[in-house]
């Protein structure tokens, strides 16, 4: 084992890992299926394994980070028994227990991580990674862990990591959608992102501190419209939808929230705040 | 003209309006349709008027924010001919624009205004407040008018303050109801929205950063995947319905997103970011 750590998979998201181990002055060993991406790497003081299982065996703590589950279980070794895996590959939830579960019978220390950022945030402790897995593991890995961003232990549950890590990536694609829909009713209208933008990403400040509000009111199932309520939003959404509908921009975002703030209202909930919405997504559809 | 402001309509907002004026020191008068709703601002040094008109005399502007356009224009009255009205009602673009051409026809300077905060939030000057309309009658009341919030000048097109708002609120729905699914979802595998939405408004920073640098794409016309491509979000998002439907939350909101990230795959455009989706929300539905 003369490595700290083996990171496997060398694409946009592996180098980036791989690169900032060295940094910070980890000694690495780099593998990808298509050997020429070791070579910046191998420029950086990396050393290149000649196979899968060879970097599987050069050092306690295997790091991977590949396209898929399919693409990781594919190069998984024996050789991997008693080590610890760290997986960086995006997968849901049930495919991070039932790895967990397999790796764990051949004597792996399994830990999931979720990476909240894309490859120039990695090294910067600003960025969050997000794990889940085995603790002592977890424990004696985490100095080099946070090399490549806070490290955020979510605990035992393997699956943890990757469903947190699902649940803020769809917040993000909701926050950009939302975005562009807007930008794109402005900009009908002769405005320009540039000049919309800056406003809409202030406005993510307030947006921010309202959600803080509201869980207590998720985790309480109590939903006072004490800002603002059901009723008004329902009004305005009417002129979201109708902006959109007249700018010819496409209202299924605008019609999907309206739909949730009518039922609310219709359900007589109408005083209540926005957070009551989420009464409705856990209502089987 | 015994007051600089006579404020029309003292609900949870216009009473919050009418508070931060006296608390900066002006003269204030006040209406409501329920009279009841003065005497809370009187106590604090308002005066109220007999009658809508009565109110729209005493001072060189008004400012207005009952429920809607409808409740607004049965209270307009011809003594505001060569008054301000800064029009504080929530309405679409095209309401705004109506109306301003109309009481232009009448004498009356006209601003819309788009509250962008609660009322808890009226005298706070991080809160925004945007503004279109008249721009002599924007710049002579600004000063007046920052006791409210920061207000940001949009112009002399009288609908573009409601046209922001509206754009902004989108946003707001988008983020608080993708906040709500991800909740739902960390919260049927017995996690608390106490425990992830820290991580959640976090995580919003990035995501603001993210849309900054999408601004410059959608202005362009251009959107090179260089941070992560639509092929990389398309097999994430798969991920993420499947984890609604498995913990049987309404994936309605994730399958819009796949659809969007799915259409544009399809139409070749995989190794772009996310950005140009603008482009099928823009294409008519
Ligand atoms: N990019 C981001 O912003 C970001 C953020 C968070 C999480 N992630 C996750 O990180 C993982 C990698 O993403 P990336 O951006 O680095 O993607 P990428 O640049 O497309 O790289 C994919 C990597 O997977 C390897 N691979 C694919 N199929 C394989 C197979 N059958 N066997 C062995 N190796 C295989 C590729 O090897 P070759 O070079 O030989 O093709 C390459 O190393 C994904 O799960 C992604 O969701 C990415
Ligand atoms: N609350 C917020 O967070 C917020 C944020 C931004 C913008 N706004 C906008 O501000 C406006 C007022 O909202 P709010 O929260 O103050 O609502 P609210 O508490 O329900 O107050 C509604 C006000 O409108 C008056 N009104 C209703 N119908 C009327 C009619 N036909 N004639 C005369 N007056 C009438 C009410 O008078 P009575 O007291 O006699 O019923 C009351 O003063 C809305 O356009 C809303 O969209 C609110």
């Amino acid at each position: 084992m003369h490595s700290d750590v083996a990171v496997l998979g060398l694409g946009q998201m592996g180098s980036a890992l791989a690169s900032a181990f060295l940094r910070a002055g980890h000694r690495v060993t780099v593998w990808n299926r298509s050997a020429a991406k070791t070579a910046p790497l191998v420029a950086q003081g990396a050393v290149a394994a000649a196979s899968a299982a060879e970097a599987q065996r050069s050092a306690p703590v295997v790091a991977a980070c590949v396209l898929d589950y399919p693409a990781l279980t594919g190069i998984l070794d024996p050789a991997l028994s008693s080590r610890t895996l760290v997986n960086l590959t995006s997968g849901s939830p049930e495919q991070a227990r039932s790895l967990a579960t397999q790796l764990a019978s051949e004597g792996v220390r399994y830990v999931d991580g979720g990476i909240m950022t894309t490859p120039p945030g990695i090294g910067d402790p600003r960025s969050m990674i997000l794990y889940s897995g085995d603790q002592d593991a977890f424990a004696a890995a985490s100095d080099l862990l946070s090399a490549l961003a806070e490290p955020i232990n979510l605990g035992a549950e393997p699956g943890r990591a990757a469903l947190y890590d699902t649940a803020l990536l769809g917040i993000m694609w909701a926050t950009l959608t939302g975005w562009l829909h807007a930008t794109a009713l402005v900009t009908a209208d002769g405005s320009t992102a540039a000049h919309f933008t800056p406003l809409a990403t202030r406005w993510l400040g307030p947006v921010a501190g309202f959600v803080a509000g509201y869980a207590t009111q998720v985790d309480a199932g109590s939903y006072p419209g004490s800002d603002a309520t059901l009723d008004v939003h329902l009004a305005t959404l009417e002129h979201l939808v109708h902006a959109s509908e007249v700018r010819e921009v496409d209202p299924a975002l605008p019609r999907l929230l309206h739909d949730y703030a009518r039922r609310a209202v219709e359900a007589g909930h109408g005083a209540d705040g926005w957070a009551r919405i989420v009464e409705l997504l856990r209502a089987k559809a």
